[in-house]
């Protein structure tokens, strides 16, 4: 059966961390993942796309505090603007070319995405990811006093800015997606969660000092375009519970109920598979289907329910 | 009579060359552009959007060299991607806000651009186009020498990068475009002229480190999106011949057989009003209505005839 499939490729898709972040690196992994979702496209479903953007943005961060002196750095909506182009154009290329060694003629189209945040999102109350470069202690004091940015120590490493992280509640140019999406383009959207916006009290929107869950707005983007399936694809083949502990133990599928339990034991780290679960639970508790935490490499195998984890309503 | 006009915007909708880049002043220039803009959605026409990123992809390619050390730089199409998210952005976010304000509720939506080059386009044996950062002599030797660029002297400035600027021949993205154009939204795409790619034998697409000129893309985008205009907004009122002499005459109207004479006698400098009279003068060709160039602050006026320079053809 055809399904409408929203897939979110996570860090590994792009880079590992190991690499210094060459455009050969990048594209050379990006055309590796497109070997995967092509396969996809192949059993003929419909897919459309999201990723990631934190180790791109952070060159962009580290880049544009070298050049301090010389340019006013660019604030984080504009950085994440800029991932966006960047991110897009190396998967739409690549999943375009795939296509055609395929003898597969799809339009893929990358659209640039703002999301909605709510101005009172507690979040802003409470600034938590950290981006960009580590700063001295001196650094850190002028930068929250000349720029009011927030800064944390992280032991041993040095100091380092935190913003907020809201919840996405919409995505502005959700009716532009739809309409590519239902006419049959692969659209790549949402890029690093989105550039956040919240809406001022004239109705216009207003760019923010954010960084929104790329897996979070994936939910919202999957219910946009009416997808049968949240795909959020990582580094790991499945989602486990007691995870490094002797009594470690894979879910090959859980319910909402089973999944808000061990979200409420704390099962899954907070940076990492605990947005990706919270996604997966949001999707399919607002009425989509099912979600799907799985790897890269086995993104298909999950589809057809030979690998990953499911996470469906019972 | 509502008409379908694309609207190419020149460097100074985004900067003067006296400022800084701030994202501040950016903003200020797009938020003044699109007030004009929105004055001619507002008498009933539809519109889109293209624009340049000379300053902008010149930033991003100097805090690029300033990192070298420590990040190997992007190459220039990825550079140019990144531009058409951030200036896509501050573009789309600026028009969605001024139309709301006017009451209007219209969808903004920027698009990924690639543009299709010919791999043997002349301009590919003879690179033009100075990019980026100016380098001392010994720096000029070892970026041709490691890194194969082109570089050549500027008398008094130093040494810079020239790439190629071929033609753009398609818009990978036409089909995507022209639906949402058709459907009523405003499509920002095309920025910076495009990424500029080739296509290879087997049909994939590869990008090149080129530039296309955006005014010499702005043509190709009106077609596709069936344009009745093509408005180029610039810094001047008016297309002028003997330019700059005593008998300089401001045009108010040409043909495509003057426009022809005027250019074989050289009366537009290449860099800049030159490849816009060009663009104008293909459109038209094309069998594309007319073309107007006009200054951004009379951009309406021009429309309804009372500035700027008409080329039609007869």
């Amino acid at each position: 059966m055809p399904q409408k499939i929203l897939i979110a490729l996570g860090g590994n898709a792009l880079l590992t961390s190991k690499e210094k972040g060459t455009a050969e690196q990048q594209l050379a992994h990006v055309h590796e993942s497109c070997r995967h979702l092509v396969e996809i496209v192949k059993a003929g479903h419909s897919i459309a796309i999201t990723h990631g953007n934190g180790p791109q943005v952070g060159d962009i961060l580290l880049k544009n505090e070298m050049a301090r002196d010389k340019f006013p750095p660019m604030p984080l909506d504009i950085c994440g603007a800029e991932t966006q182009g960047m991110i897009g154009y190396m998967i739409q290329r690549s999943m375009d070319n795939r296509l055609k060694s395929c003898g597969m003629n799809i339009p893929v189209v990358t659209v640039f995405t703002q999301a909605m945040v709510d101005a009172d999102d507690p979040a802003f109350k409470n600034p938590t990811k950290p981006i960009g470069p580590y700063y001295t202690a001196k650094q850190a004091q002028l930068l929250q006093k000349d720029e009011g940015w927030h800064m944390v120590e992280e032991p041993a490493k040095g100091y380092r800015r935190v913003v907020p992280s809201p919840e996405p509640q919409a995505i502005i140019e959700q009716n532009s997606i739809k309409k590519l999406f239902d006419e049959g383009a692969i659209v790549i959207a949402c890029g690093g969660g989105g550039v956040p916006v919240i809406q001022r009290k004239d109705g216009t929107l207003q760019g923010v000092e954010a960084v929104i869950d790329k897996d979070h707005t994936a939910a919202v983007f999957a219910k946009t375009i009416g997808a049968d399936v949240l795909l959020i694809l990582t580094a790991v083949d499945h989602v486990a519970i007691n995870y490094g502990r002797p009594d470690q133990k894979d879910l090959d599928k859980i319910s909402i109920e089973q999944t808000k339990k061990y979200l409420a034991q704390g099962q899954f780290p907070k940076g990492n598979m605990g947005p990706k679960i919270e996604s997966a639970a949001r999707f399919v508790e607002g009425g989509g289907g099912k979600a799907i935490i799985a790897s890269l490499a086995q993104a298909k195998d999950a589809l057809d329910g030979r690998s990953g984890t499911t996470i469906c309503s019972s």
